[in-house]
């Protein structure tokens, strides 16, 4: 896949996206695993959506960079919301995905940085600053870089289901009905495992893993994995086969193979 | 807590159990996230218990580790077995603990080592090679050395159930029995999170997390989270209460009150 982008302007637009990103690391960093971190709840619903300093201070990091480098697009954060641009392309930021994960210390949330236009996303970043991690593509990319050095992303050649890996986050996910769905796909794979967050996307564009299913997703938490993941050979849509990037339901595929056949088992 | 060996002795032991973590990380590198990485079944009733190259040249390079710095030790090894000794010291190793994990290019497997006498653990280390990153405790000392440093590890203060984070493994764990319990401390509990394997116990001696319940576990798999936790001022049991060190039902705290409330809910 190639840039439908002049080569300056890809270069300018992935400057920025790794600015963002490096902007909110040392302040994520900051708060992470430290004994003051504690979560104030925004359901109002009653339910457990916590929301720490970290993602406040993280978010308002990331929109003060984007101030600077290019304050015409528009951005759409997780806990800011939107602030509209004039340049046709949106900033679509979770400052920290996996908030529950944070809380806990485990190393698997990360800062999600995506660029996207009417269409979708363009480009996507999936950043893990404990481990200092950073997966990201689009506009003709692909890369990871971390603790064993830069590498291109390919997802997994295809493989029937019953030998392939499944993620989700919660066993619990979605409506009851959802969770029927998903357990019909869980059921016939060979391996399904809990609780990685966004890390479960950036595994399906290392070529780790080949599934991830999720329902009730934010606009936010999904542009970066869909930019990677695609940039990478993979597909990612809702789980009709439409697109993903509302949120919802998503299912994210190494393959076109092993999404048919698991699109085909949520649809009963 | 402190040692009931003289320091000399103390600090030969330690030299000697790093050693052995520093021997397995970059065989267990070499492997992990590559592209040849596949699981031969040891599970001979059907189910899909993965062991890897990894695992065996993981192992071996550790005894062979312990063959040059303790020859009088004997050794009990998930994937060798039980080697015996003439010290009435034996090292406890499980080479990747949560294959599962390492299998799906998760950071939170761990290379466990445990020294034990017929007592149970004395001191242990939780070892994340890619992360880079050691959690370990016994003889009077409990540490964490990663990318943010090195720092001493203290468990949580106690707080009720409906205020902890629990971790398990798996969402299907143990017999239907043993689930109904684990279900009765999940549905007081404020979170709930899943797939850390070993990670999870570092959490706890961390402070990060209040709980791990686990079932079917081998004495290689909580050696050295028993020796990390209880280190770092937690405490290990199985769900009766009773030493834990042989595996099966384990029950691991941040204190004892958190203890107490969730072992009375595993009795029913």
């Amino acid at each position: 896949m190639n840039s439908p982008y002049p080569a300056p302007l890809a270069a300018e637009l992935w400057r920025t996206a790794h600015a963002l990103a490096d902007a909110a690391r040392p302040v994520v960093l900051r708060h992470f695993r430290q004994p003051g971190l504690d979560a104030a709840n925004k359901d109002a619903g009653g339910g457990f959506d916590p929301v720490t300093a970290a993602d406040h201070e993280a978010e308002a990091a990331i929109r003060a960079a984007l101030a600077r480098l290019r304050p015409h697009d528009a951005v759409l954060g997780e806990e800011g919301g939107a602030s509209a641009g004039e340049s046709g392309f949106t900033w679509v930021i979770d400052p920290v995905d996996g908030t529950r994960g944070f809380m806990s210390g485990t190393p698997t949330w990360g800062v999600l940085v995506a660029l996207s236009d009417a269409s979708g996303p363009l480009l996507g970043i999936i950043d893990q600053p404990y481990i200092g991690e950073r997966f990201w593509g689009g506009l003709g990319e692909a890369w990871v870089k971390g603790p064993m050095g830069k590498a291109a992303l390919h997802t997994r050649p295809p493989r029937p289901l019953d030998q392939a890996t499944l993620f989700t986050t919660f066993p619990e996910i979605g409506s009851p009905a959802e969770r029927a769905a998903f357990k019909r796909v869980a059921a016939r794979a060979r391996l399904t495992r809990y609780g990685n967050d966004c890390y479960a996307y950036a595994l399906v564009a290392a070529g780790q893993i080949d599934l991830v299913i999720e329902a009730g997703l934010g606009a936010h938490d999904i542009h970066a994995p869909i930019a990677v993941i695609e940039a990478a050979g993979g597909l990612v849509t809702d789980w009709q086969g439409g697109k993903a990037h509302h949120g919802g339901q998503v299912l994210a595929a190494a393959n076109g193979e092993i999404h048919a056949e698991a699109m085909a088992l949520l649809q009963g």
